[in-house]
């Protein structure tokens, strides 16, 4: 689906097509060209009429990337990463976004729909000064938004860390480290993502290309503290992550001897005492050592007592009980 | 609450408002204000009289922060951290400060109240020369005083710390593991909060802002040299506590050998009794040996000690016992 | 095997031998010389007719190295590596394809046959305009088909890395680990093999050297994107199998447990009812607590019940079961 | 205590004050003060006299300080760290000196005792040519003398690391953790004391100060080498002593799986014997397969020592015995 | 041992002495100078006819130093370590040789003899013209021959490797751990040694100093490149090295998870059988359920068959057996 709005004096309409003449220094006009999901012959309008470089056309239209920012001269070529809300089976997944930015035109391409930039078409509809602050500051406001959907998904990692913490010393099971190294392939995911945004977003921030005016410029610093920010936080998470498995390790270790503790207290309480029973189960004639026949049965039973409870106060000073 | 300082040819007067006029260049006054929690209306003198930026003053206002340093033309903005001394379940959590430092005003902004702060506000209402050294002099003295509050946390830190490392090799439980999690994300907290400010207070060092006079430059060198000792233990203490989980769980793996050896003897003396218990209580007619009935009891009994004797001589030989 | 491509005016033919005179400037003319395979004599082309140096000559003929560009003045020589399809007993070996570039020439070097190449020769072989686009060019051409055969490549390896992830929470074994420790090392191959060849691609890109145009740089550029890419997923792929060994490790200590339990509930059920049968199994008179002989049998058995039941009881308490 | 020795034409002589006459520029004449654990009144002559920075004279009377070096224009102030002998509970804890080196002087601060001090005084005391290089000459001899004792101390950690690396396959025990950490802290601590100061004699080492000659420079370069192989070494020992908690995790493992075979073998063996016993225990009519009564008892024994034998002889097959 | 090559008008005789005049700019004229643990008669040359720095000097006649290159003006004074031929109980150590390079003269000083400079030696006084390419040409030739002595010890590095691999998942033991550290060892005194002279040489290729011509400096970097791999060898099996420890502890592992399988499956079958014995010798009346008394112990063994089949049974479900 392709959308184009041409701003003209402050004012905002749909238009159906792009009229080269608006792309001229001097027009008084500017265009926003939203192309989701294009057809081929959507797609067209990249090299017919904006006559963008093959490489980045072909980028804008094929759907892995890595984040980059290119200068073409006269334009700027993009790709950022925005939240996919389609997708969601893991954590997250992320959408890619193509921006080629002029003094007089923002071309926005993604593959599949954008809940971004679906927001964003939806104000121009009902605004007509939507767009009044130029092709620059609507990618401002695009990437800001973009940026602002990483947020909950941070959180929402923060707290599956906080859950792996309690579960790792209330109830561990097999389960758990099938889940941390889940979390942990999720937090690298994202450090990995918003990395190279920061940096790109930076390159905005300091002014690296004259189409960002000084006071867009502040804005884009604000956007890249939050990247920081996000970088920052993924960095602690992946530090914390990694040391859940050691530590669930150790308490794996640690819940084998308790277990090992139970087994050996019973086997070392039991064992002499079957050793007793057994030995006055031999079929030889037994000494009752001056006892009357009928009060050996408790004498037994008062020696093992007495084995026992040996054996336990051992055990509880050395703390195993 | 809002606090002004009005400093003018040396004295200090608690002011009401700002007059504009004591900004102007030459005009021999300068003014400190304080937003302690600001309302909305005491948080408008930020831009009515400031004019300081938009997104400097929504950041100023809202909570949560990373350390930064930004210059906008005349003044500076600045986000340090202190030492939040009210909420304390954890270790320690920090509470954003935010300066707007320029040639004749300091404006310091917090979310909540702040300890430094209000112990610098009691000195300026005691004395009427608190004031002498300037705007920056003053931002010297909050920053230090700030800094100082992270020394007794870092010790904290290396106490426990050491109160870990001989809980591991006196008496290792399942809370140990929790603990060192714990004090590991502390340590990384501290790490993560300080080493920016390190750096920002480097660049006021450094003289990288014509604001701060060269004799400043020299006293903030000596709270840059305090942070850089503080990241230098938070490094440090990080690698120590990475030991520990290790040096846990080998230990938990000791003592789990302890217990199965402790398994191991017990059951390899009582089985070998207890088969030979089992093999003269065979309802089968048994060999005697030539040895009386009445003294077989004890010939049996006699190989058993032999028996297990040897035994527990071969677990000694083999440094079990 | 030599193979001599002349391209001049637009359209290519075979050539049995390079004359010198082609490659003086300005003669209109250039050359694709590929040496697949050389035997000494084909060999002494580099030296005799190209007058390479001695030095670049030599490691052009030997056959592991590094990948490298280093500039001759008036010529590139580069060496890159591409992925080996005949020797695939590993995931995979790597093959050194060896550049020299020249205004007028491009002469491929590699010790054994190279489907990159054969592929490209056959192109030549049927397109008599295929080698348009000059010398550098070509290189591109060749460059980039060598990149693309990494790509699935990596999608091997990805897949690998997520059945190892299964394997080990579904039925972990002797073999995992080895298994592991294999895509370990594989993972690592791919990212020393890639990693140079990413900064050499990168200075073709940045048009470090005169002789690749600013047409040919965007292009390296996408070449590049790649190479980044592959990296990228490469030290991903490290960190994730790093982690597999330890959740490895922790998934063997949690059957560990498992068995332990079996074995400490299996003895601790079963100890103290060998136990009670060998107390009444003792040759002394036994006390029948007023029970009728008849039944008492079943009074023990009741007793013994009992027992184990409450045995049980702690043990599901525990979780144990 | 406060010494101060004069150096004039040559010939040095031991005086009770500081003229000020002596530190102007071609007075002909230079001055060493050392200060050892001055009172505040020896303190004085840093600010009287010499008139240093007073967050120099801060840094040089308090006890805890980070190496670093200060030029403040016409002086230097540097901190370094020398080996403590007065107190050695653990592998070695370090003292600072502090230097204030001018054209004309050269101050030394300590606030306890430097036996490298105490050392150079008594050659001056000794022999009145002993200060004949200069202040910059003297450092050099200070700071050579202070990097020499390390060496000691890096080969007694030598010496630690390979007692530890046998105790491992030796006899491995609960102390050897504690040990392993023990080592750690003290490597990281002589890394983190070396490190800085190879920096900064690094930077006397360059000329980056021209109060270094050329000459001195070079013998300044041969104090860094030692320092860098100070750090050196202090790399590689972390690296071993990493691996060492690894390998005695390792052992322990080792070991416990031997305990366990030997559980194992005994319980393997003695277990189907046992049942043996407790079938022909049973109070039922009992087959007897033919054999006499008398000669059951043997048979069975036969038997007992078939199935021992044949469970011993898996073991062995597995190589666990 | 001191021998003295002295090369004129391209030919090459042994000297027994150095004139300072053929030192001189223009003699046409240049010598080699070794010296082979030379006492301290012949090491008096190097002060006293080439005047090198005193610290030079000692550095060259101590035995233990740190790969470095130095400028001393108008000659270079270098130390490389090459392989030491003569102790080799471990897997390889070094010997440092020192060299002086001049416009006139290459002096070697080697505290042991040195079997890369007995062959270049060798090489001298079979063949007059040997020296031809002068003293740095004659450097590079030694240089080159040290690294080419590294490629057998990189290569039995690896050989061992691959061994331990092997061996952890044939028949881990109590020495593969030991093995292992000691392969770590050996791999990081590689790395360590050859990083520094890599840089070094490195400088030499980039023509840092200008007695290094253009045609040696491209022969350098040949060098270099050996040097590059090595490093990256080095860094390869330091990866694979630190993963083996691990790979060793998971099996060790799996193995004791096999033992404690073996010990489970025995006691889970053989317990409920030795109870079931043990309940029919009690010396009560047994129930018969029926059964005539001399079928009861078929009975008896019966129902056993029956618990232990469905025990096994279990355990081949959990996959055990």
């Amino acid at each position: 689906m392709i959308t184009i709005y041409r701003s003209q004096a402050g004012s905002t309409q749909v238009a159906d097509r792009v009229d080269p003449g608006w792309l001229k220094p001097g027009s008084g006009t500017w265009v926003w060209v939203d192309l989701s999901q294009p057809t081929g012959d959507e797609a067209r309008v990249l090299s017919d009429v904006f006559h963008f470089h093959e490489l980045a056309v072909e980028d804008a239209l094929s759907e892995i990337h890595h984040p980059k920012i290119e200068s073409y001269g006269d334009y700027l070529y993009l790709i950022l990463h925005g939240i996919n809300f389609q997708e969601r089976e893991r954590c997250f997944s992320t959408q890619d976004v193509d921006f080629f930015l002029g003094e007089q035109f923002l071309v926005t391409v993604h593959p599949g729909t954008s809940r971004t930039l679906d927001e964003v078409r939806q104000v121009c509809a009902r605004n007509d000064r939507a767009l009044g602050e130029g092709p620059s500051g609507l990618l401002h406001r695009i990437v800001d938004a973009m940026v602002d959907h990483y947020r909950p998904e941070a959180d929402v990692l923060a707290e599956r860390l906080e859950v792996l913490e309690t579960r790792i010393f209330e109830r561990p099971d097999a389960q758990l480290a099938k889940d941390i190294l889940d979390l942990k392939a999720d937090v690298a995911s994202l450090r990995r993502i918003v990395l190279p945004q920061r940096d790109m977003v930076g390159r905005l921030a300091r002014r690296e290309f004259p189409l960002i005016s000084e006071p867009l410029a502040y804005r884009f610093r604000d956007v890249q503290d939050n990247l920081v920010r996000l970088v920052d936080e993924a960095m602690l998470f992946q530090d914390r992550v990694t040391s859940l498995l050691d530590a669930h390790l150790s308490q794996v270790s640690n819940q084998l001897n308790g277990v090992m503790k139970v087994l050996t207290v019973i086997a070392t309480v039991f064992m002499p005492l079957t050793f007793l029973t057994g030995l006055y189960g031999m079929n030889v004639p037994l000494p009752h050592f001056g006892l009357g026949e009928e009060h050996f049965f408790w004498a037994l039973l008062a020696v093992m007592l007495v084995v026992s409870g040996a054996m336990l106060a051992a055990f509880r000073r050395r703390g195993w009980l």
